[in-house]
Parts: structure tokens; C-alpha cells; sequence
């Protein structure tokens, strides 16, 4: 079973940029500190995530269903949409940033999803007093990533779109 | 992780043969019994590993390297060859078929398979006596297709090319 | 530029199942006649086209555009529409299926473009008079490939929807 | 014919990666002039080229048939190499550096390929007095990128390896 994640994690970063996306990561690596690097890709996520059409629709799952049409059209992974009291977890599976960027690369190429769905999540209207951050590191190796939306205060926070 | 799988395995079939290969799968079937799909898939099979170059190699660990070389290039999964007392089972993990020909079709389609594996093993000249079938059904939902090159008459058989 | 175009058409079909559809062929003309490999190649279009969901649209233009959606997201090259005085001809470009099934092949290959768009314009309600046919050979090294919806009697066809 | 190359140039970038590379063309093209984005693309060119094994041959064609094996494996088009009097001419074709950074970038996304070639011929011991430069623009709108490999002094340059 884990032999054949380890296989298809190898097939699903496309070949035709592998080469320059580890060239990227590592000349990229040489010229910043995390912070830098970080901000640089999150500001690549927000942009990417205008170049997608993504519909909201009414409830959590559709919205989740709607991101998962995105990222499977790219074979960019899945993601999984789960409220809690005061949060809403977005766990983000299978993405190809770890063979992109390499595995060294996973404590600042991971902000490329953090800026995707800060833009989504905006774009959706939702409260401003909510920020999405990444919840700790890369998990399971690299194949989980977890962010989370939440009020700064801690006050309960509405996902619901206005 | 069975999740992963799911979503890898979905990603793995060629969006532009996948149709096609569908609408093959309920055609065929309709007009055969599984003796002859699985016969009409043997001798695909055979024609298809004709047009590989297989480098034998010489010792078991690199004739498998060699053919996962060739099944990595197409994106068929990856082999395990593994020696037993009196025979030598061949283990295809991560083959594209059961997305291809679909699910109902394990029963037949796997003999393409079959008909790549003893075309490799007849071009590197093993022992005519032995003959490679398939073993059992596919199994873990098709995702493991295991195969064995076998005396007929049960003797000591000798995989080394001669 | 021709140059470019046989790099671009050695690149379109897909390695994944080149092999097999290779062998496909080959196996496939040594069993029957050009009509019968016609008949069998429609058929497979028409179960083809039953699995991809046609957007009409209101205009020539509309519907040529929801055509080129399907082919577009398969890699099957597209298709151009154009009325005629009493035929429509269906002029499809760029498709994969001279390197699928090889050269020698386009005498019946095209037949499963036939059943595609004979599903397509039947799903869509024509005329039950107008039939669809193969106009002339595959062009242009196998390019193009021509089709024409006309009414069998000669009389003037109506292509509108009803 | 034209529009048959329009067509295969949109399917030739991989999706995967084309939103991921726009935003960084956007983003990167915001940060700084033409000279330093040349600068950084031709060091990302110089790493890509290190990360493929060139088989450098014996003679113009085999060098030439070893980068396209390269080229071809990646999808990036292909490449033709013409000996001058006093310099080496090479041809770029098919690229698909031009759907993927964006027409504007055309001014200095070439600087990539600057980088892998001029890699590729310090690897293979040519001549230290030799230097590869871009000849002028991007030519039939970004589709064939010529460099030159030429002695500073002007005098006779020897390509041959030593």
C-alpha cells in the first residue's frame, strides 16, 4: 500500500516541469530566509487562485466539491473541508508540492496553498476577522497539509458566506 | 491513505484513451465469453510487449528494474519478482487496467498482462517447459495481479537464461 | 512548421496506451475486412460518445464550441461545423488516431469519429433522414477527416434541433 | 495548418503546473528589469541542464539526436544544430516556455534555454574562449528561439570536444 503511494506520488508531478520546478526551489532556497520564501510563495498562491473559476455554492460540501473539481483537473490532490467550534480545518491531501519543490523545501512551499485558499476564501466574502494559517508542519510525509481559518480574538467566527 | 489511493488510481488512467478504452470493454464483452476475451487479451499482450526493448540483465534484481523501467515510462505500475522453490512469481502492483476495462472486467482483462510477461520471459529465453499463468483472481480490489512461471510437470524448473 | 506538427502529433497520443492500441490494430486488421473493422470502430464511437454529456447550445457556433469542450479535454484535436446547401460537413482536425492505430489503419479508424458524432447529432434530435458519412479518405496525411450530414433522398435537410 | 499549431501549443503546457508558472511570471515580472530576470532565469537553466545526463556523441548529429532524446522525454520541442564558419547555430523549436511564462516574458523567459545550453557545452569541454548568447528575439511568434555559440575575439573556434 505504501509502496504504491510512493509509486504514484513519483508519476504525479508532470515531467515536463519537475526539472524546473527543483531548479527553481533550489536556487530560490539560496537567496532567502523561510519568511521570505514563505511570503514569495504565498503571494504565488494568491495569484493563482484568481486564474480559477471557483463556485462557491451553498453549503460546506459543495464548496468543498467545488475546490476538489479545481485540484483534480490539475491532479493537484484533495482537500477536505471540516467545521469545528471555532475554526474551520481545511486539510489539503496528496498535493504534488513536495516532489515539485523537494522534500527540504516543505517548510515554506506549502504557503503556496495557504495563499490559494486565503484568495478563495476571500473571494467567497467571508469575515474579515478571519485568517487562514497553516496548523504546524507538512504531516505524514508531506502528503497532509492542514490549515486552519480562524477569528484572531477567538471570538466565534461565521464561515458562512455573507 | 486508501483514500490517496483512490484519488492516485483515478488520476493514473489517461484521460484521452480512457473512453475509449471503456466503451472497448463493454463492446468486447458483449461479444465473448471470458475464455475468449482472455484469449483475444493474451495475444494483445504479446504483440504489446514486442514493441519494448527489454534488457535482461544479469540477475533477477536487475531484469526487474529493467521491466519496471518500462512500466514506469508508460505509467503501468511497477513488478515484484520474487523466487519460490519451484517456481517464480511475478507481482504487478498499480496497473492502470481495472480503471481502463473497468471493474467487471478483472476477469479478463488481467491475461493482457499475461500475455506481456510470458512474451518477456519466452525473448529471454527461459526453459520451454515452464509456463506463466495467472494466479487466482486480482486481488486488494485489483490493485495487486500476481502471476507464476511454473514447470508443468512439477519438476525443478531453472528461470536462469540459458 | 510541418516540422513542428510532427512533433506536436508524435506528442498527443498518449505512451500510456500507445503500445496497446498499437497492438490493438495490428491484431484487429489480421481478423476482419475494412467493412467489418468500420462496423466494429462505429460502434465503439457511438459508446464513446454516450459517455461525454453534449451541450447543444442554440447556434452552429454554440454547438461546434461545446463539441471542442469534449474533444479539447481529451487531447482529440477539434472540430470545425459548416453549413451547406443541403449538408452539413463536419471537418475534424488534429485527432490522435492516426498515431493510435497507426497509418495503414485510416482506411477504417475514422469510422469511430462516425459513431461519435452519428451519437452526438442523433442525441441532439436531427432529422431521422439525415445520416452521417465519411466524405472522401482521411486528408492532409490523415489531418483531416471529413464527415457530412445529409438527407438520403436528396431532399432538403433540416439540421435545426426540434 | 496554423491553427493546427495554435492547437497543439495550448495542449503542449502541462496543466499542472501552467497557473502555478503564470503567477510566477506575473509576480517575478513585477520585481524586477528585464537584465535581472534574464539573470535568474539563465542560473535556473544553468541547474535544469545539470539535473539531465547528456550523452554528448561523436559527432554534430549524435549531440543533436542526444539533447532531443532529452527534449522529447520533457515534451519542450526540439532542436537542430547548424555549424557556421565561425560559430555554432542552434535552433530552438516548440518550446513550451511561451504558453507557459506568457507572450510578455518572451524578452527574457528565453534566458532558460541560454542557461541549459550553455551548461550542456561547458559539460561537454568546449572551448573555454566560446560563449552562447541569445540571436536576437523570439522569432514566428515565440515558436523558434536561436542562440549562438561563438568565439569573443571573432577568431576560428573549435567546437569540436577536446
Amino acid at each position: 500500500m505504501s509502496d504504491n503511494i510512493n509509486y504514484y506520488e513519483e508519476q504525479q508531478c508532470s515531467t515536463q516541469w519537475r526539472a524546473f520546478l527543483g531548479a527553481f526551489s533550489t536556487e530560490f532556497c539560496a537567496q532567502g530566509d523561510v519568511q521570505d520564501l514563505r511570503a514569495f510563495m504565498f503571494k504565488l498562491g494568491l495569484r493563482m487562485a484568481a486564474s480559477f473559476k471557483l463556485d462557491g455554492g451553498a453549503t460546506m460540501r459543495t464548496l468543498e466539491a467545488s475546490m476538489n473539481k479545481i485540484w483534480r483537473d490539475l491532479n493537484w490532490g484533495w482537500v477536505q473541508l471540516n467545521e469545528e467550534a471555532d475554526s474551520l480545518i481545511i486539510e489539503h491531501n496528496a498535493s504534488p508540492i513536495k516532489l515539485a519543490f523537494g522534500e527540504q523545501a516543505l517548510e515554506w512551499s506549502p504557503a503556496l496553498l495557504e495563499g490559494v485558499y486565503t484568495h478563495w476564501f476571500e473571494s467567497l466574502g467571508v469575515d474579515k476577522a478571519l485568517r487562514l494559517t497553516q496548523k504546524g508542519t507538512a504531516l505524514e510525509q508531506g502528503r497532509v497539509i492542514v490549515f486552519q481559518l480562524k477569528k484572531h480574538t477567538g471570538e466565534h467566527a461565521h464561515f458562512t458566506r455573507r
